[in-house]
């Protein structure tokens, strides 16, 4: 069971060591968190930073919150949309107030997609995918950006806290729509706390961080707010189909895209990138790496719940009892399976009446 | 009397000069104007850009709009606030959509300013200021940029159309809080075309130049919008009292504030620059300079309104029959009534039912 369990059992090992290092975050342990969800229990989730309040709040029963962020930019999301919402929902089960807001403006800015592009994809498809992989719609309050002055106005009065040359060194770049696009996440990572101060946790793929270090130096600078710094929670990234550290959509054919057409999956899947050996013979002797396998990888993520299922093929792959083929032919049927729920919980959750918070004028 | 009404009728006719060719200005023309106002028929507004289409629209009684923001950071304005007003004002004579925005989100960014404070500041002096100095309450819509999504809008899209390095050629920098106050501008100066695509004229200080130049590019690259490219007209700077050419609050002794205690403003004013020879003898037998002298500017551009009895003063003046001791007491009074003036209408103005627009949600 170690191996699974062990948030650095891969052969991606030492690229994240490397992030909790260069981040400055602390190691995750599932121990700490009531009922661990699957990507926490096996070491997805790999990372915190400063979680302590939030984890207080839970156990006193305090306000804290949780928050993510919705760019409606296509009708798809990707596995790192999901980890994101998994992990919202495991914070929303443990009581924390919801917030999940559509990334409009954003849009505008960094993607130049028009706003009512942006509201017509949310609507019909990013707020039921999200429902459909875990909120609850009935505790979670959606918003649009645009609609939000509180958000906009924060982001205004955060614009002096944070140099062009601090943006340069936290992005890469600091060219004006990245610049408005980051102090506006600023605003919405904030707002929850402008009706009452409280501690709250942003969970997302490593790659994001910037925004959450950001965030937390103009919190800390904007005194007179007495803000909570916002605390963050980091899953891995979802390998890409050829075994590179991300799937990305700038390699189509190693890259799932939710929903996707099942038999384009089939396809891909099967080309996968596995932890087997050279020939069949000597798979069967010396066994399988799953640790080295993207079909296993998928499994652990996503594809099988079951603990003791999950240890079962790993236990079997080792021992050169399962060969990749037939694994593949597994994984092409729980993938399936997976895509079938999704598009169908997505029509239904349609339907279902959502929070979409309209904001009042002053 | 040519003197006065010759744009380039003062000491510094180089600088003025050198704006037009530098920024591809057009010389103004009061002659195109009908019943221009002062400081249109004395030259003080010396420049335009652009204007062929807002004259065009005056003359067929087509939709046009004037636009101008109110800083809301201290209960105080300048003349060079006064002369921006007063040119508004002639365009909504002359059947201009008027707009007035409270520049409340730049405030905030720029300055530090909380939103409650600039929101007094405009409600109890601003607004009241600007309709004493000539702006109508029932023809201006009034809004709070922080109330105006529609603004924060087309910031926002607007933040793809213009680079860093355009911000830095065009500010010198590219801070932060500057970048998203000339995005929101950009918003501004659009937004009255939102409902109606029509010219429209933002009255300026010509350094102000560069807000207009920058919202022409975004709204040349915001090419599906069809927006017309906004004009500008440009206003000489009241001098600072020390002769300087532009009268500036960082020399406090040289700048008198709107309003301002009048015994100070004496004081001040007794101490100014002016176009006296270097005896009394000298100036009796010489004649003064009114070109050269700062109390002869005030009358020109502020404190004198009848075009007679100003030149009755140029000529007097040339003839050495005005000596510069007296001419200062002469100022003073003007002053005086023109402060008492002001405060009163202020007063009055705060009890006016104003056109503050509350924006409807989405």
């Amino acid at each position: 069971m170690t191996k699974i369990i062990d948030p650095y059992g891969s052969e991606l090992v030492e690229d994240y060591v490397k992030i909790i290092k260069d981040f400055g975050l602390d190691s995750f342990n599932p121990k700490n968190y009531p009922n661990p969800n699957r990507l926490m229990r096996r070491g997805v989730v790999f990372a915190e930073r400063d979680m302590k309040l939030v984890l207080k709040a839970m156990k006193d029963k305090k306000p804290f919150y949780v928050l993510s962020g919705i760019m409606p930019t296509a009708k798809k999301v990707h596995f790192g949309t999901k980890m994101v919402v998994e992990n919202i929902a495991y914070f929303q089960k443990q009581g924390a107030r919801t917030f999940c807001l559509i990334a409009d403006l954003e849009a505008a800015a960094a993607r130049n997609i028009s706003l009512e592009e942006a509201r017509k994809n949310a609507l019909e498809f990013q707020i039921p995918a999200y429902i459909t992989l875990g909120l609850d719609p009935k505790k979670t309050i959606f918003y649009f950006q645009s609609e939000n002055k509180d958000v906009i106005k924060l982001a205004y009065q955060a614009s002096n806290k944070i140099t062009l040359n601090e943006f340069r060194a936290v992005y890469g770049s600091a060219d004006p729509p990245r610049i408005i696009s980051a102090l506006t996440q600023i605003g919405d990572i904030l707002y929850p706390q402008l009706k009452e101060r409280m501690p709250g946790v942003i969970p997302v793929g490593s790659d994001q961080d910037p925004h959450i270090r950001l965030t937390r130096d103009a919190a800390r600078r904007m005194r007179d707010k007495k803000f909570f710094l916002p605390s963050g929670l980091y899953h891995k990234f979802t390998p890409s189909l050829d075994g590179q550290i991300k799937m990305s959509k700038s390699k189509p054919e190693s890259c799932i895209d939710l929903p996707e057409d099942i038999k384009k999956v089939t396809k891909k899947i099967m080309r996968a990138k596995t932890g087997g050996r050279k020939t069949t013979e000597e798979q069967k002797k010396l066994g399988g790496i799953p640790e080295d396998c993207i079909i296993f990888e998928l499994y652990k993520q996503h594809l099988i719940e079951d603990d003791k299922e999950l240890q079962d093929i790993h236990n079997k792959c080792k021992k050169g009892k399962i060969l990749c083929g037939e694994d593949k032919q597994n994984c092409c049927k729980l993938m399936t399976k997976f895509m079938d729920n999704l598009h169908k919980g997505i029509e239904k959750a349609k339907k279902e009446k959502i929070n979409l918070v309209k904001f009042k004028c002053l």
